[in-house]
């Protein structure tokens, strides 16, 4: 259905902290000048009240839907936004914004320190996920959106759309939470731990300072394949791979050809191509550290608060287990906030917020549509 | 209770497969000398009739009870071995092999090729579980035991069991397999080929050379860190880490003091010292290979085996599953093998078979009455 598609869409840049207005970050350390790469589907009506905000996860980009002129493969969330889809864009206007610390456009790491004229390295200041929404915010001033109609995203987005309910609460009429968390359990840190270690490890990292150079490639894939495991499920696993062996010729001694392997490898070595080891470390970091809650009870931050909320979580995500996404409801619901749940049955893993579309695309539907007439 | 442990123990060696008399593997290759390291405890009774082996999990080893002269911590079923214990050494003459391919006493790639008068490496042919058990049962004639009361392990130590079940059924009278499987899911062969990327991947690896020289520390440590996640569960790690941070110095600029993240560095340095690099790769390959059906219906494998057969799960384990243990129990009792389950509840992971001790001591005391009884 690819009338049913966007066609070619492209990534616009937003500038702004230019000196000597530098963004002020919650470590209190100072950014500046930022670019932010976004990219915008369907038409701002009139009175500027269509806006929705998707938030990507870890590894996502700005390109959420469409094709970028000669790509085969359409943004990461494409099957979700467009015209009839989840995310209408025949009724809505969508955003989507590289998150700061990223590497695919927005001010990150590898971007150039205009101090210095050489990329920041280790001298980009640590953020955390309320900066990143911070700066997202200052794209939606600028567009002169007063409330976003929704923030919609799934893992660390769902962590973005939460701190915009919590920090810019009279900015967003809902919030859209998937398969996230209020902040990560140890076994989540431990995880992300592993692939900074991973990355940190190889040599070629170099405290940093790689641009340029030889780039920590084998840390950066190790990092992905661990991730890689994290986001599907046994089950998932076990049907797509099984124990099939295929050979593809002997990697190593100890490879023993299952497909899984050759599946982890390929991956690994895929984003290694296209996503930044420095930025890894910034995110997984600003990731780990975040608690919506900030260590009170999460209900206390959000009294008062009029936006409507809606929460999924999938079954067979075990790196964000249900519990964690009905944490997010109770302390919604305490707070007196029209909240919204539902478990969707998938044997995708984490993955699957973003393979799980028809159900979601209904949830979403009708929950975008309640938002609207509420006015 | 000091006067219920076994004391002061010590590792004894047993060599075979002398030339030209070497042990032909399952692939067909021939390894030989071969030395097995093991300990006993107990007494061996006239008739010979009470010998229990123990068979160790990954990254187990011989020592599996009672205190190395000068060591603070006995060995690593001290719990469940000795006087009055499950495996009573007042009644039970108790055995623990090194495996074959292990770098505790027992003959692997860090041991010294007679060919070349320097350490195998990657000359160390590829072996299997079935390799393993093949070994044992050299000791066991050896020790002119003609049929072992049981043969009892944890993890790829109930892989063992099972291979015994399999291969030497005639020469056992039970089998205890506890939070095992009897082949790994894709989801388990990806984390055991993530531990071996790390360790390939750590340029001091060099090809399986590297002793001697700077051994690949950062690559093995970093695959134990993994490891051990898929140990705990995440309830048990909300349980003893929590989100509590603990300043132990700045490891890294990423690394954010979490404990959990302390502990994962501390089991990994840990290990270091005690693990040999590709002793790690040869076993977790072993396993990953390991599949007790070789491609059949297990139960056509296991008619007419005499032996009783005690299969052991725990609730929270997410790296065997219970699904896995009762695939075990299945083809057993299709087979009509005398065999019985038991799903132990506890939040401590795969990591409960070394921890849950008061249910699998009383579980184990009494099948091994019965096997007894039965004669």
């Amino acid at each position: 259905m690819k009338d049913k598609n966007l066609g070619i869409v492209e990534t616009k840049y937003f500038n702004f902290a230019e000196p000597p207005h530098e963004l002020e970050l919650e470590s209190g350390e100072k950014l500046g000048p930022i670019t932010v790469a976004y990219e915008a589907y369907g038409k701002l009506n009139k009175k500027r009240t269509n806006a929705v905000l998707i938030t990507h996860a870890f590894s996502g980009d700005a390109h959420a839907a469409g094709y970028h002129k000669g790509d085969d493969k359409p943004g990461w969330w494409d099957s979700m936004i467009g015209p009839g889809k989840a995310f209408n864009t025949d009724k809505y206007y969508v955003l989507c914004a590289n998150v700061l610390g990223g590497c695919s456009g927005t001010t990150g790491p590898s971007s150039v320190n205009p101090k210095t004229g050489k990329p920041y390295g280790l001298d980009f200041p640590l953020i955390s996920i309320n900066d990143m929404v911070k700066a997202q915010s200052k794209l939606i001033e600028h567009l002169e959106i007063e409330k976003l109609l929704t923030v919609a995203g799934g893992s660390m987005g769902g962590m973005q759309a939460l701190s915009w309910l919590i920090k810019h609460p009279d900015k967003i009429k809902s919030a859209i939470i998937v398969a996230s968390a209020i902040k990560h359990s140890p076994q989540q840190i431990a995880f992300d731990e592993v692939g900074r270690v991973s990355i940190i490890s190889d040599p070629a990292w170099n405290g940093g300072d790689y641009y340029g150079g030889k780039t920590p490639a084998n840390g950066l894939a190790l990092a992905r394949m661990v991730g890689h495991i994290t986001y599907m499920s046994d089950r998932s696993m076990m049907e797509k791979f099984g124990r099939r062996i295929r050979d593809v010729g002997e990697r190593h001694k100890f490879n023993t050809g299952f497909e899984i392997e050759n599946y982890l490898h390929y991956r690994g070595s895929n984003f290694v191509k296209r996503f930044d080891a420095n930025s890894y470390l910034y995110i997984t970091k600003a990731i780990d550290c975040y608690d919506a809650s900030e260590g009170k009870n999460l209900s206390e931050l959000l009294y008062g608060t009029k936006a409507k909320v809606m929460v999924l979580a999938f079954k067979s995500d075990w790196l964000y287990p249900k519990y964690q996404s009905k944490e997010i409801v109770k302390a919604c619901k305490v707070a007196g906030i029209d909240t919204t749940f539902c478990e969707i049955e998938s044997t995708y893993g984490h993955d699957a917020f973003l393979l799980e579309i028809d159900e979601e695309t209904q949830l979403i539907k009708h929950f975008l549509e309640k938002v609207v007439q509420a006015g």
